[in-house]
């Protein structure tokens, strides 16, 4: 498998405070490492994913991806790419559920790993139980060349993040979801599930999202401002629609693993099937929006959230005409394709989460209780 | 379809102070009533999910459940059950977010909703969404005789829970679940997919669900005793593994709906994936431990968290030998069957919300900014 050229100097933070600030800045050019010698003009190179990933990823029928935590969050989203690009089923697991039942494995089924250091635990026992269950392949999208998951998986796709010393991922999770739209996208060519000129834009779509990241850390100074909102508060709920809805789990896991915040993702629709009985002054409410065809149903939601005196924080495409007003703060945030905008809203859920943390004070590279990989049970 | 010919006075408490606790008393019944004239000395009575379903239900190749909230949970539990005892692939979504993404059909597939009122309104555009897609048929499991869902699907299970009053749902979720399981059960006998002891046996261990209730629910002073612990705290944590995940989902999700604490279910293998960084003195975390495979990893999680100084409180068969310490509370609470362990278990959880709501002076039939059907999106 191929590995990545570029040095990183893991024990140095430069200019940064904590090696996760630095992390997340890293991001455009972690990416633009994980996308380097991998796209023509208008194509994915398939073999991006392994030698033999030309003659396989033809074949699949049926996928089954399995991860923990954040890898988990990166799954999620690729169901929906998947489904929607390459219209073969897909199914997503956590780890350590999938291991301990009975499942179902279809003919021509693709087992699909993802986890930053291929030595997750329950991500390596579900792949080890994978190949007994009779899946025609497995893929995992690592972080680690000759790790556990590189060396036992047929095919792997390497995602180049460079070192992550971080205990919260941040460039890994942008990473993998980089890599698993390459992956859509590839599949879709192979079985021309989609036409060449959306392939062509894909791919071009791609190669922006350095330049859209960079974009979207520019406004660390705003969120940083937004932050001190948060940092008296002991819960905060995540929203999102679509394939922002892992994006509003990830945001979620961030604040909760760093600034020890209770926050907790929703779907949006699922809102008034519970958790709208915890909206009052003191649970401040985070709405992913970009936009999308979602838009409309989201405002609904934020409107129910304002009107039980909650106070909404919407990281809001400039063009989905959502206005500021009593209770609703915008945060404008532009992504410039629907496909690429889970990758570029992960950014500033990001940053307001390392913010908080910094304010509250606590240990932000090394939260308690947690450690970098889950290398047991 | 047929209806239930049982009468409930729904205007009528009874001995009981809220509805809730009248619903939650009255599953013995309620359950009785589902298996009423359905199950034979050895199978399940196919005729009982509709007229067509001996003829569809031996066709079907793969499972798709739609559903929202509490009724989401019930199908959650339904996916372990299908996958294991049938043997075919079983996707599980939330209705919201189902009709608003391209999703793929597998051929033969069965369509499944789930809904108390029959009249979600994201439950139901998800199945006229279904019609178009070319599902091999549908199936409603439902509670309200001639509402939407009921009318729209080629085939239903009518639960008979009675009228459902507390907007926190209780009994609809148990019928829900006793269906579901009838459900596994009748498909596995149509595809031979389990031996017939095997099928005898689970029949048998539905017949016995109203009685296990009735014990589960004898434990209602010890839970009403430990209820007063969670009163002052602001959040909890709820785990679970296999099928006692939905449980402890299903769990956090009527703590947080009637007493406003802030609830939140995890896979317990996920816990050292985030959210252990949430854990001091001032979380307890309720886990859903019954005698089966898993209680020795359950075991492990629960030592984590008990050297971090939270507070466990677990609901343990007497068999799983998990001993009671400094930090560790166990509420026995017993489930004769591996089949029925998650119906059985969601009754102890129903009383701690119950319990927790009362003291903490909430309106525990009506709670804040919910309503019993969601009938808008």
């Amino acid at each position: 498998f191929e590995e990545s050229s570029v040095q990183h100097d893991a024990g140095d933070k430069g200019q940064f405070r904590h090696f996760m600030m630095k992390e997340i800045f890293e991001q455009p050019t972690s990416i633009s490492n994980t996308l380097e010698g991998r796209l023509t003009n208008d194509s994915v190179v398939v073999e991006s994913f392994g030698n033999k990933a030309p003659e396989l990823l033809t074949k699949v029928k049926s996928v089954q991806i399995i991860a923990c935590g954040t890898s988990y969050h990166a799954a999620m989203v690729a169901k929906y790419w998947i489904e929607a690009m390459v219209q073969i089923p897909c199914q997503v697991e956590i780890a350590s559920e999938y291991r301990y039942r009975k499942s179902v494995v279809v003919p021509d089924s693709l087992f699909i790993s993802i986890s930053q250091s291929g030595e997750t635990a329950d991500t390596l026992a579900a792949l080890r139980l994978a190949k007994e269950q009779g899946f025609m392949a497995s893929l995992t999208i690592c972080n680690v060349p000759g790790s556990s998951l590189v060396r036992e998986s047929d095919m792997a796709f390497m995602t180049r993040a460079g070192a992550e010393i971080g205990v919260a991922s941040t460039k890994a999770f942008t990473t993998q979801l980089t890599g698993l739209l390459m992956l859509a996208t590839a599949m879709a060519q192979s079985k021309q599930t989609l036409p060449a000129e959306e392939i062509a834009s894909i791919v071009d779509q791609l190669r922006q999202i350095p330049s859209e990241i960079n974009e979207a850390l520019a406004m660390d100074k705003t969120i940083e401002d937004i932050s001190e909102e948060f940092t008296e508060k002991e819960h905060t709920l995540f929203l999102g629609r679509g394939e922002q809805y892992p994006i509003a789990m990830e945001g979620a896991l961030k604040l909760k693993e760093i600034s020890y915040i209770h926050a907790e993702a929703y779907a949006a629709g699922e809102l008034k099937h519970g958790p709208l009985a915890l909206i009052d002054q003191d649970m401040p409410i985070v709405v992913v929006a970009p936009n999308n065809d979602l838009v409309e149903k989201l405002k609904s939601n934020m409107e129910e959230v304002r009107a039980r005196g909650g106070q909404l924080y919407v990281f809001a495409d400039k063009e989905s005409e959502i206005n500021e007003n009593d209770g609703i703060k915008i945060i404008h945030c532009s992504a410039k394709s629907h496909y690429t905008a889970p990758i570029i809203f992960t950014v500033p859920l990001q940053l307001l989460s390392y913010h908080v943390a910094v304010i509250r004070g606590t240990d932000v590279d090394q939260p308690r209780n947690l450690a970098k990989s889950v290398t047991v049970e």
